[in-house]
């Protein structure tokens, strides 16, 4: 009972922001890259620049429908010319005759002596065959024209290596002809799971749940985050419950695999043998880090076999996130999309936090650096979710994204705080 | 020369919050439903509501590692106990005998009779075999514990019909041990493309691209789009150019489709045989929004046949987005994106715009409420991109999200406008 105490070392925890530099230090970005249809490259991110081969549009045209005319040729209201040709889009069009006009439609190219473009409500058609108009107005030169070139030069980078492609940025890539894009490959994840006390939703139903039970519920957000983030996803189940089988499970999923993520079993004391077996492959780092929810969290890396197929990397990453539903899901976030992000190659992985008025209280200042559930309302101003504990995952699901409060800090209403959207990490 | 004036009708524009209401009113969400693996129901819709059979947690459970004891064994700071059982998550544990400790694990339940749990880091193992435990500090009741039924209670609705689902609501239907869940079926979308300037990339290189003719880009993002909304697209293709084949092809797609798509044509006097083919087989609204980019939107619908095979619903929406490229992105996600949600009964698709001071200029009002592509800067504001024309897609990729700014309003910096983010309209 006088033994010298035993106690857990006691090291000071790690500011979330020195967590995520050291994290990202580690990172290599993958070299693998695919040639996809520009059709299938949705979120998938830039291996090369895109440098232009024609201008867009390709020569000057008309915004409008209407007519397309020399401007000295309509000084006055009232002014009426003969329509000597008549160009749809996708028609060339000749030279325009003086002192006549041309019927034109929106996309179509300005025939060469035209300068400008009255649309055809302020014009009226005269004669019975639309072979006259008479305008409202004096247009002014180069109206309701769109340049040649005005939204892509020729040999322009339209969109620079590391671009995460997004709906717009695919039709941005079709609009210059390209109908195949270099992207970086698919990371290749190995989910596994850990916890005696997890069992997979239908394998026993809820009420022969035996006591201590619980679902896993972790798997199904990090598979959806993961896919979500253009990764290829295996998911290898339950992590079997002897060291060597577990040892023998890493090291062949890091031959294959450029992460290995689990969730659970990275706490000071906890009942692992990931921890163990991925130290004895390879090495280990275990944080704790100042914020809330998250704080336990694990980087390493699992030594590749050199031999035959094996990865040009030496070693696959590992990742291990605190198994409490809202700590994993705020940790993958804030953590591993950037690190995923930047193993693409992808150039912007920061979030950009809004400063949005606090419609409640946080009377006691936490020593962590929190992020709280909250949720935008009608007024502009941010709810709380009323139960910020780690295991209640429905707070992820209400809110529509996290306060950012920074350790020691409370809350009033009306304070400006820091608020991060779930969409702009999800998206 | 003197004939009477043949102008077209100049009706005045339709606001765009009467347009979004004509369209979703003539909304009948679909009845099909689907069973999927929760896996798989990532930005799915409910189609029924999800009830609890269980309580999360199960039982009040320890949220540290650390020791469960009774607080009245623990009443100064240094008072040791002996540690009569080890209780790690998935175990069960047994009543705690009276002044005694019980090692516990972060998710293990809390041993009856024990009423509070005291974490390791305030706690130091004492005597070899870490079998009794000195305490720094006197617990309060009730600390470090985690009630049953905090997060879900048994019979609440966690999740209700017309949810669409993230990440997060997949976990917590997993977390009630659903392995499958009933969704409103994937919305069928046949996507055409009009306008013979258009060549599809690949067809023709840079180059060797024709005068006049353009890369289809609409067809890109608008596939993009359609999938981030759960939409099941058959592309058609570009529609022939004769009114019959027009006519066959769009009946086709009607019986087998809930929207046909098209981007072009749909202008005051624009060169088109969708038109007169939809109004043949059904009928057509062209509406002239008074919005910037976008006014000229046509919705419809087309007859389908009664015969063998045919849907419940008589007839298959029809949808005409303008032909530039702008136009087309932005009305669809102010338009389309919240018809497609109701289409699959989801709860809620309005975004909640923020409200962000202008770090730009706009000196001259425009009669049309316009939306602006902006992106926020790192000092809290919006930038404004240059090109503001609808014809130049780089705008939405240069842009986080457009400024809505209402008819006949000029904007000065410092000014608070409204922003809507795209990852708002594309998560």
């Amino acid at each position: 009972m006088n033994a010298p105490a035993k106690a857990p070392a006691r090291s000071p925890l790690m500011p979330l922001d020195d967590a995520l530099a050291s994290l990202l230090a580690q990172v290599v970005p993958l070299t693998g890259v695919e040639a996809v249809t520009t059709f299938d490259a949705d979120g998938r991110v830039l291996a090369a620049d895109l440098v232009s081969g024609l201008q867009v549009p390709p020569q000057d045209n008309s915004s409008m429908d209407g007519y397309a005319v020399r401007s000295a040729d309509v000084t006055h209201a009232g002014a009426v010319l003969r329509v000597s040709q008549r160009v749809p889009a996708g028609a060339a069009g000749h030279r325009l005759e003086p002192g006549t006009a041309a019927r034109i439609f929106t996309g179509a190219p300005i025939p060469a002596g035209a300068d400008t473009v009255v649309m055809q409500e302020e014009a009226d058609a005269v004669g019975g065959d639309f072979n006259a108009v008479r305008f409202h107005a004096t247009p002014a030169p180069g109206q309701w024209i769109r340049r040649a070139g005005e939204d892509v030069m020729r040999g322009a980078v339209v969109l620079a290596r590391g671009e995460r492609l997004s709906p717009a940025s695919l039709g941005l890539a079709a609009s210059i002809g390209l109908s195949h894009l270099s992207v970086v490959a698919r990371p290749r994840v190995a989910l596994f799971s850990t916890g005696d006390e997890l069992v997979m939703p239908g394998e026993v139903a809820p009420e022969a749940m035996p006591p201590g039970a619980i679902y896993n519920s972790n798997r199904f957000f990090l598979r959806a985050l993961l896919h979500r983030l253009g990764c290829e996803v295996s998911d290898l189940g339950i992590v079997p419950d002897r060291r060597e089988a577990t040892v023998a499970a890493l090291k062949t999923a890091a031959d294959h695999h450029d992460l290995i993520l689990t969730s659970g079993g990275v706490s000071v004391g906890e009942e692992d043998h990931i921890k163990p077996a991925v130290q004895q492959l390879g090495s280990l780092d275990l944080w704790q880090i100042a914020m809330k929810p998250g704080k336990p969290f694990a980087h390493g890396t699992v030594r590749r076999d050199a031999g035959a197929g094996a990865d040009a990397a030496a070693a696959c990453h590992f990742i291990g996130l605190p198994g409490n539903p809202v700590s994993s899901y705020i940790t993958f976030l804030l953590l591993v999309r950037p690190f995923l992000l930047k193993l693409q190659g992808a150039r912007e992985a920061a979030v950009k936090p809004l400063s949005l008025p606090a419609h409640f209280t946080v009377g006691k200042a936490d020593k962590r650096r929190e992020f709280l559930r909250a949720r935008r309302n009608a007024e502009g101003g941010l709810d709380l979710f009323g139960n910020q504990s780690s295991g209640v995952l429905t707070s992820a699901v209400w809110g529509d994204g996290v306060v950012d409060n920074p350790a020691g800090t409370t809350i009033a209403p009306g304070d400006l705080v820091s608020f991060i959207p779930f969409s702009e990490l999800l998206a």
